[in-house]
């Protein structure tokens, strides 16, 4: 049986999603995975109520305080521990359950779970998250998909171990082939930050570097790992939602296999949320907004990662490269 | 009648799409449109009567060397003086042509472009690539497309001016709706060069700044021009380029009213080339993998930005803002 904590106020449409996001994966899962709603008590219970859920899969905490989505992140963390995000992280730092996952402001699950929870190692600066995006050959792991801003060259290479360590324990690439995103293929194009953290990738045994890739492979694959500034994850997760939703309005679901493939894989709400990489906890940031969908999936991939136990085995990995 | 000087040996799939694709701009434009292929004579002459084009709207200047991808954008105009690339903007230069068009290397076009015709004005240090992105809602504007990378704060403000510019006067919108790429609304978001280009345009009087948007809206739709850093601004259209090669190798055309729009909003072989900004002249970059249609296209682009005087508009408007 797996735990994790959930919270309940995180996100735009909270807690009606998430309450109803929740419920589904329960159902999903079986009996495997119980979780734990942090919210304030009353809201929570009348949700539960009003989406006719009766069962002992789901429990409450409750976590009366809300955090707001510019409430600065470390703040939250010192003037709201009792908020539901802020919950969430401290039941795993006391083990009662194995992931904590939230929709809500973003910096503050980040600082939470790394204040919380504590680095990998201390060598591993500035975690990143790790994200998977689909591409015409399969999926890429993205790193980092917003986490940070104004990385120097050595941190985009703690992403590119995190990310190349995060695709072999999760999605099983044997040799993960790990690929900067840049503006050209040539080693002496683009911003001065990438072609010096091209220079120190090359270097590194530990790392299948296979160079630049540009802005069209990001869709039609070509790496296992794509390697970016938080800044330019961020516009590029967004524009593929973006698309999605052009695609959609356009065409609505097209119903053929090439239509049902599509909406499988490119739907963002089937993403199930973004993983923080190289602390020692399992901590998912879902998307703001996110709805029952894209709740439920981020459930059912915070079980994935905690069952599998990918944050721990990114951990020694990344203590043993560093 | 205008007249265009074409790079023949420029792209990928010179010099036949270059030759196929002047045929049909001339075609096209019915007398109205002259194209002066530059290229190594017989090479260009060949190619003329493979095409079966006898007509007289259509002349070759000899220019027999050849430029690589890889060579150096200032040595190109330093070494190759006798190349395609240099002798299309040498042509503008003495005002035997109003406009340069090369789908080769183009960092050596943009150092061309800057040394032969020179800046607008010497306070606009970095003139950028302005190009035309479809969104859901219509066009908008991207000001860099990749010409500068790590610029500083106030080179974004100068591309913000002269993608304003480009917008009212190709365009005919009137106030455009001038945005900043970021990964999220707040201005306090984002890297540290991207929030002081924030506190920069809320200031400048003749920009109608309305603040940052994300990689979804430039899909959506939102703003009329959007400001970003060569480097991501490189990315954008690449993905963009990325979305349509993806839909088509999973759906093909599809042939519904949304379909043909799609394919003809979309399809970035229609998107003509981008303009360098804020230059005495009119030199446009074209895709280096243009096939035919996209030359077509460009050499229309070129004909359109030189009948309507953009850039000499572009360049009096910044005189007088700078």
């Amino acid at each position: 049986m797996i735990k994790i904590a959930l919270d309940a106020l995180g996100g735009d449409y909270a807690p009606d999603v998430v309450i109803d996001g929740a419920i589904r994966a329960v159902k999903e899962a079986e009996g495997k995975l119980h979780i734990v709603l942090c919210g304030p008590q009353e809201v929570v219970e009348q949700g539960l109520k009003k989406f006719g859920y009766e069962g002992d899969a789901i429990s409450i905490v409750d976590a009366p305080e809300p955090v707001a989505m510019d409430d600065h992140p470390v703040e939250v963390l010192r003037k709201k521990p009792n908020s539901g995000l802020v919950t969430c992280v401290a039941l795993q730092k006391k083990g009662l359950v194995q992931a904590s996952v939230s929709a809500g402001n973003s910096g503050a699950m980040m600082a939470s779970c790394l204040m919380l929870l504590g680095r990998t190692s201390e060598n591993f600066a500035r975690p990143p998250i790790g994200c998977i995006i689909p591409t015409v050959q399969g999926q890429m792991v993205m790193v980092d998909a917003g986490a940070n801003v104004d990385e120097k060259a050595p941190v985009l290479v703690d992403f590119a171990l995190a990310g190349s360590v995060f695709a072999e324990c999760y999605l099983g690439i044997e040799n993960p082939k790990v690929a900067l995103l840049n503006m050209g293929e040539e080693e002496k194009k683009g911003p001065a930050v990438i072609q010096e953290a091209y220079q120190l990738l090359k270097n590194v045994d530990s790392i299948n570097f296979i160079g630049n890739i540009e802005g069209r492979e990001v869709l039609l694959g070509g790496a296992d790992v794509l390697v970016c500034s938080g800044y330019t994850g961020n516009i590029v997760l967004k524009m593929i939602e973006g698309f999605y939703i052009l695609h959609h309005e356009l065409f609505g679901s097209i119903d053929t296999p090439a239509g049902r493939r599509f909406d499988e894989t490119w739907d963002y709400r089937n993403a199930g949320g973004a993983l923080l990489l190289g602390l020692n906890g399992t901590g998912l940031i879902a998307h703001g907004i996110s709805d029952a969908k894209a709740i439920h999936q981020a459930c059912l991939a915070a079980y994935r990662f905690a069952s599998n136990g990918v944050a721990k085995k990114i951990g020694e990995k990344l203590s043993g490269m560093k």
